[in-house]
């Protein structure tokens, strides 16, 4: 299977007013903030010990391990968004500093190559006695990601080389008789292995990956019985017993064909089948990714991108089930949804995966993040009312505002690292032809076989369809472009000098025909705001609509409306109103609308059931983009709304 | 305060066609098939070892204890069961029985008059040392009231004397210097205390009763330090950090105004509340009562009579939080809310605390039992997809179909002595007055100061708003009345051979002017079905009906109706059509209605999100009893319905 490949990062410089604001946040706030909480130095946070583990491990001082068992990956996405943030703003003091930490991981490395701070300096007797939770091959996972994006970015292999030795141990013990059926409680591994044979061309570490995955789920099935080692040790002291589906080792993954378990896991799992499908040439697992992305997409996903309906278990729950107040829809499951997507676009070519990976990273990811970066939310609800998101009840893992960067943070530096990375998902590349994915502006080397083209784009996007594409090939090497139309885009047309060029549209994508050397070019299409409805399987949102434009999904926020949300009705045979305003959120485009409201007026606040109805009033509606909401100080939101009958 | 008194059970005699179904149940099925588990003999059950823990206990065979560490409870609420079935079915044989275990409870006393099988096994020197977890004095609570149950009813004053003999233990140890600020984890020991103080007439176990009361809450706290205790062991290992409002202990119970934590915690203590309020004369104990009635009554409450939002912690959220489909509103919980309206009836004289009570008991607790007596709801939804009652998520507390005894038993035997003694939710009475709360088939003799009355009722009570009531003084004695006037009643008329009777309407009763010795009387009311609208800070229930008839609040099943209930839009403006069926569900009345329905006809069964709305289709709705849902073979159900704007 030919996979269309993602163009080097340090050949995209992007600069896009939409993005910039998010972008900057990486390497203004994100990046320093966060090498503060790895050597806990930020008054009032939680310690995160991170730093001091590797020097304890390294023999670099006295003292013990401490934090989450999988406390090393903090330092492992720190280390994979500086590297992707060096591609875009160098910075030789932080580059110098990730050296050092680089330096620090290496003297932690014991003899073997194994390396996790928590068992080498807790209990290295119990080394893979616990894959189920001990999270060591998660943590290699990400370790391996870094050491991958750092090597892309700066050509240093001093991290490559340590994570390959560390590798190497992961085959050898992996191949073992006693481990031949071993698989990691929480895959990540996978696409670390997956990264470190596509850079070093050695393909035994996908050979790792692709047993890890074959092995998934079946009988015997290690993760299920791996108890009864007398090495086994109980790491989560609370966790109830082990579900097989959870960590999607319920059957063969081939055999898998709905979305189960914990919704990361199951993303990142994905991730990795769909890389070694496209790797091996191999049908049946494509076949099994195509099952699994259509059951999210078709029945198991928000609106807003966001996955795992339950907050018990961080799940997937059962088709149609998309409850909007107290769902999980974690930031960093958003994230393995837009890189599944993202991968069965490159093998498929199908736009139709696009539209899911932008509808994740427009919504879910960004909302994921404030926009002074300083809070973030784990949890992503579409409907929020404060006062009954209580600590110690079955809400308390919903949020009405975003939280501080947290001891254990997974989600900020995934969102980071997705924020510094966004390069890779806005191009991919066969030969000399150009995938447009993403309308955002910036400038892109494509290199060719014998020279190179700059393409630079400009757009408003995503408040504004039209974007102008500037092709211009010093060298006079040409390039083609295939440029991708989004499902909700109307009227899709290329023009060059004013006259419309034919296009050719397959599977989402409009191929031009011919090639450009030095030229523009204008995309075109309408994307107005709309009103949208659930399949009426959705119980928690029949009788509801949403309002999308574009990529962007809608809320309504108590800033804009009041209160009581909940008892607002949409009047949908009145047009919306779409308003762009430089005032707000950093300029965004709002969307008006008219509706009704139940009104408090006339119901006697003693009162709890009435014969009588609240009285519905007019009011007059004012939706703001769903990834800025919480940026006005708190209050109820909420994405769908009544629709007036 | 003047505090109207319940009738002695054996005094009443109900033969009343809505619940006889249902109170039949217990001597027919309950009590018997409890008895076979509290034996471990029923095949399939998780053993509850009830009976050997108290054979171990009192020395009669070798063994252990087992089960949970309030495991006696359940003997005692047989026992009170028992009892109360005694009075209306007397059965020489079950009477027999239960003497028999009433000399293993004693035989499994300890000589300083202790009882609990748990600590006396297992950690007879942590006795008291864990109030918090520990259950000892809610277990005692159980037994107390037990033993005055079968003292009423059967004369034997066996139980009673040890019952008395471990009181004045409580009594002595809870006022020693170091347990001088000791209150029950659990309350429950308060209401026992009270009834033992009743019947005894020694006061000293109303003043115990009184301290843990007044203590609860003070500062220093001491189930908020009890953990310092070097004798204090844990007992339930997954629970988290102890939360004062958890127990209501979060400040004194004079100050709180707001119904908090686990709701069957907060009834019980509410209900010791009134009890001393009246016993004390403590007006200020009593305006606590009526502030936190009032907080639950028209802020905290399910239209069925629900109480306790939050499936995590069993416990009460915030003012208007009722979600529909995750709640808990445990049966016990809504006993409870029974048990302390009723205390308060009696104490106010005000009908509209007899409105909430019966409330509770038509439509919860009623629901909390299949109508072959076999399987049980321990919790309450009013909405159910049974897709989404997954194990493992964050609505496994949510069961759609009701489930079968289970070796630690709350709800059962609970919901089974509120049925064996429904007698005393019936009348109230004081001096030759006779106030008839429900109006339920039956005959009742009210013993006066020199005579008895007897007064008998027949009605189709809840299905028809008519009821005879014919009074026959053999003595010549005469009796006076008050009968209820439900806040739902239109046109409340009594007639005297077909001519009306003037009555003077207060607080919900009406006082009937002079006194009657042999005659009949028609009370008759309207009550049509009606449909109902929540407050609209309620957000759960914005936009949303439900129907109800008199007490009796109706749901749509997907028997009825077909799935996807959530879609379904009542027409409020069509009338609604009651029928009474004898083939459905053993004789009820119906309610027909009108409305649509988002139709799947035209959705492409691929998409989850598009912009065209469903297509709304004309349908027909039945409404049957909530109290009934779930008898036929599970599916949807819906007590709140969307209603078309």
């Amino acid at each position: 299977m030919e996979k269309l490949e993602l163009l080097p990062l340090k050949d995209i410089r992007l600069d896009d007013p939409f993005w910039n604001k998010y972008t900057r946040l990486v390497t203004k706030e994100i990046i320093p903030y966060q090498w503060e909480t790895l050597n806990d130095r930020v008054p009032d946070a939680e310690p995160s010990h991170c730093i001091s583990n590797f020097q304890v491990a390294a023999g670099l001082k006295e003292g013990t391990f401490e934090g989450a068992v999988f406390q090393d990956t903090d330092v492992a996405k720190w280390l994979e968004a500086v590297a992707y943030s060096l591609s875009y703003e160098p910075d030789a003091a932080l580059e110098q500093t990730a050296d050092e930490v680089i330096e620090l991981i290496g003297k932690a490395q014991q003899p073997d190559g194994y390396i996790n701070t928590h068992f080498t300096i807790l209990a290295p007797e119990h080394r893979w006695a616990n894959l189920r939770e001990g999270h060591e091959l998660y943590t290699a996972g990400h370790l391996l990601e870094a050491a991958v994006a750092y090597y892309k970015v700066t050509g240093k292999d001093r991290f490559l080389n340590i994570m390959r030795r560390f590798a190497d141990l992961i085959c050898d013990v992996f191949h073992q008789e006693k481990y031949s059926r071993a698989v990691p409680g929480h895959q990540e591994v996978e696409i670390g292995l997956i990264k470190l044979a596509e850079v070093t061309g050695d393909r035994k570490y996908m050979d790792m990956a692709k047993d890890f995955i074959d092995r998934r789920g079946c009988e015997p099935n290690y993760l299920v019985t791996e108890h009864e080692n007398p090495l086994w040790i109980n790491i989560f002291k609370d966790v109830k017993p082990f579900l097989p589906a959870y960590s999607q080792c319920h059957k063969p993954v081939r055999e898998q064909d709905t979305a189960e378990g914990h919704s990361v896991r199951a993303t990142y799992m994905y991730c990795a089948m769909a890389d070694l499908a496209a790797a091996y040439d191999d049908r049946e697992l494509l076949d099994a990714c195509k099952r699994l992305w259509d059951n999210i997409v078709e029945k198991r996903m928000y609106i807003t991108g966001g996955i795992g309906s339950s907050g018990a278990y961080e799940r997937f729950t059962t088709d149609y089930d998309l409850p909007n107040d107290c769902n999980y829809s974690e930031s960093c499951a958003s994230i393995g949804l837009a890189l599944f997507s993202r991968r069965m676009a490159q093998i498929t070519r199908d736009g139709k995966y696009i539209d899911t990976m932008e509808r994740a990273l427009y919504n879910t990811v960004l909302a994921g993040i404030a926009m002074d970066g300083k809070s973030f939310f784990y949890v992503n609800p579409l409907e929020v009312w404060p006062d009954n998101c209580l600590e110690h009840t079955s809400m308390e893992h919903v949020k009405p505002v975003r939280q501080k960067w947290f001891g254990v943070a997974c989600c900020p530096p995934n969102i980071a690292r997705t924020l510094a990375s966004l390069g890779e998902y806005v191009y991919f590349r066969k030969d000399d032809c150009l995938w447009v994915n993403l309308y955002l502006s910036g400038e892109t080397v494509l290199q060719t076989e014998d020279g190179s083209a700059t393409v630079t784009q400009k757009t408003r996007f995503p408040f504004e369809g039209k974007t102008e594409l500037h092709i211009s090939s010093g060298t006079g090497h040409p390039v083609r472009l295939a440029l991708r139309v989004p499902a909700y885009a109307e009227g899709f047309t290329v023009t060059e000098g004013g006259a419309e060029i034919p296009v050719n549209i397959r599977d989402g994508y409009a191929y031009l025909t011919g090639t450009f050397t030095d030229t523009t070019l204008t995309v075109t299409f309408a994307m107005p705001a709309r009103i949208v409805y659930a399949n009426p399987n959705v119980r928690a949102d029949a009788g509801k609509a949403a309002i999308v434009k574009g990529p962007l999904v809608y809320c309504l926020e108590e800033a804009d409306n009041g209160n009581r949300l909940a008892g607002i009705y949409l009047d949908t045979a009145r047009p919306l109103e779409e308003a762009y305003t430089d005032s707000l959120l950093g300029g965004t485009c709002i969307i008006k609308a008219k509706g009704k409201k139940l009104s408090e007026k006339g119901w006697d606040g003693h009162t709890l059931y009435a014969a009588k109805p609240p009285v519905l009033e007019d009011t007059d509606l004012t939706f703001i983009p769903y990834c800025y909401w919480d940026n006005r100080g708190g209050g109820e939101m909420s994405v769908w709304v009544k629709y007036l009958t």
